[in-house]
């Protein structure tokens, strides 16, 4: 009677959520530092010092009504010009304060880019490996959701299979770079040679194709990795940001869109993306934190944190007998499972207590992620169980 | 190419949005003092000072990883149990934690409830005048717009014409009281006698029609005068609250939807509601402010305040010969336009330097909407002008 689909959606098991209780319940039962949960994606470094003090500098010295009183819609002016310095800044682009729209994050960033682009039966493609939600949002837009197959082991596109993916009815691509759950970081190579593509089928189609940057894990890269920045490549190019993961603040929900200011439709576009934020009830992006980004647009958490982490973790399963695809980026490993059932994989890693999330529903089975945004010790204690999983493989 | 519909909502002339720019400009040239705009409903009195006491205990004592986490997506479970609590003490109901969903503020609790509950082409009916955004919201969610009438004068509800306007299409209506924009708070005579026809034809039909309760002006009514709790009169009933006006946090997008657990279906329409929230890209409401309403959750902003401006407003209004219904709550005066044309007498009021907002969008057409939630001073140095516009008329 109510919506149907909306019930399924709320109503779906969710392995990760299941995980989750089975890990308060197991960790009553023999101790929580006995379970090794590398389910979730909930960053483990503190945010940067700056983050407080801006608050509480913010508390004492402005007015409350004002501190916590309607923004505009697309955002603080002041909170937009400095987001777009700080970018142009670091990218040579040429953004304004009208090139940015403040959102609630990463997601409402998606869903507001999609509602505003896609139109009902539309085609967005989407890079497997992918963060899941992307087809709850895609399909929220009225939009069809295609998967373009990676490369075996490197995980990078394949360019030939993303051609082969692009139809008269693709409007959109979804770049995922420092990917979730791969952690790889698209190298320019592949980049360049996807804009390449993008171009040509723009004019073969004689409509633009929209391409979105979804990059929460911009900032968490290791050895300098570069991660080439989109719009510097393809002139139709929207990014989708959030502060969830570069300032350890994913709980405040704060991010931004950025339209190109090099789309021919640029401005209408951003119209448009001001729409579907009204129309999906978004009023504002959380006003406190809009004026913290303002103050703080260079923070940054310690990201050697996670690097050695990763260190650590990808040493020893590599060592162990695990494949993996070397993460530059995010806090993710990318494990194939040691056997071609990652569920049953992931049953037999929880006898050991691992627990780790099979990534069928991200568009690679056999495999499984495993997120090292945790405490150190957490990894380093889990070792002997990583071994002992391999060795029993062995037998 | 882009999404058509979107691009409109984005693009489409606002009268608030215009006067605001407006406001800007006179006000540089003549002195923002000496221009007197009741356009817009941002609360004017400062939050609870338990709220910024609370932010800054918060940073003190709670780790910034929890703090600035994700929650569930339904919220913090001590969260949702200190307002099932507060519910329940004040109305008698008996909502657990599992009745109540936390939201980024109204309009993310009325988008995620029409969406959880309309199916495509289902029908919504509301209540003249209406906030205007609940156009928006209903058409985002793929239903109709239906509007019922109002009573002339009192601004009560027709019921009546209510009850000719349900169909078998008919799946929610919603109701807003104390009312934006006409600051009347629906009687329990009224409430009664909707919530009566509603059973009635709930069985004529055969199929729920569900009760939306849209209350951010809940807190504010004047004189004691009752606010009857919906859920009280009639099981299908779901309540999206907002602390934006309550606590004056409106940037802060902060609130929540209590499912009634007296409804028959309790169960799986919090789980749609759930699915809803993750389809528009709520991924929880913003953490630190859930942990503020935990421990805030009895804190009250001086009501006296806009009370004071409203007798102020109404006693010289109506003694300049001004129509104007006597406004029991929220921080608006519904006044009839001394033309039939709303926007001319807009015109003519903004000669003498006076800004409201004329009300055809709000579905009642000769009335402009003036928000008193402004400096008492702005409202005294006004009156002259009032009373000079008025005069003009009568010549």
């Amino acid at each position: 009677m109510f919506n149907e689909k909306m019930y399924a959606l709320g109503s779906k098991r969710s392995i990760i959520r299941e995980i989750f209780e089975y890990c308060k319940t197991r960790g009553a039962q023999i101790g929580s530092d006995k379970v090794f949960d590398f389910s979730i994606g909930n960053p483990s470094v503190e945010p940067p010092k700056e983050i407080e003090e801006t608050i509480c500098d913010l508390l004492k010295n402005e007015s409350p009504v004002l501190l916590h009183g309607y923004t505009s819609a697309q955002g603080d002016f002041g909170t937009r010009e400095a987001i777009a310095n700080d970018i142009n800044a670091r990218f040579g682009t040429s953004l304004t304060p009208n090139s940015i729209y403040m959102t609630c994050g990463a997601a409402a960033s998606l869903t507001i880019s999609l509602r505003a682009l896609l139109n009902s039966g539309e085609e967005c493609i989407v890079f497997a490996p992918f963060f899941t939600e992307y087809r709850v949002f895609i399909e929220n837009a009225g939009g069809k959701v295609v998967v373009s197959k990676p490369q075996e082991k490197t995980f990078q596109i394949d360019t030939a299979d993303f051609e082969s993916k692009i139809s008269e009815s693709t409007k959109a691509v979804i770049m995922n770079s420092p990917n979730n759950p791969s952690g790889v970081v698209y190298s320019e190579e592949t980049i360049s040679a996807v804009c390449e593509i993008l171009k040509r089928k723009e004019k073969e189609y004689g409509h633009p194709i929209y391409l979105i940057a979804d990059e929460p894990y911009r900032e968490l890269v290791f050895d300098e990795t570069p991660v080439p920045y989109l719009m510097n490549y393809y002139d139709d190019t929207i990014v989708c940001y959030s502060y969830s993961k570069a300032l350890s603040l994913p709980g405040e929900r704060i991010g931004y869109i950025a339209v190109s200011p090099k789309m021919e439709d640029s401005v209408n576009v951003y119209l448009a993306v001001c729409g579907a934020g009204r129309s999906l009830g978004y009023v504002c992006a959380p006003s406190l934190f809009q004026q913290v980004i303002k103050k703080c647009v260079g923070a940054k958490v310690d990201v050697n944190v996670y690097k050695e982490n990763r260190d650590i973790l990808y040493g020893a399963l590599t060592e162990y007998g695990y494949e993996c695809v070397h993460p530059d980026g995010a806090f993710y490993l990318f494990v194939k499972a040691l056997e071609d059932d990652a569920y049953k994989f992931f049953e037999r890693a929880k006898e050991k207590e691992i627990l780790v999330v099979p990534c069928d529903d991200f568009g690679v089975s056999g495999y499984v992620r495993i997120a090292y945004c945790v405490d150190k010790k957490r990894i380093v204690n889990a070792l002997p169980a990583f071994k002992a999983l391999a060795e029993e493989y062995k037998k």
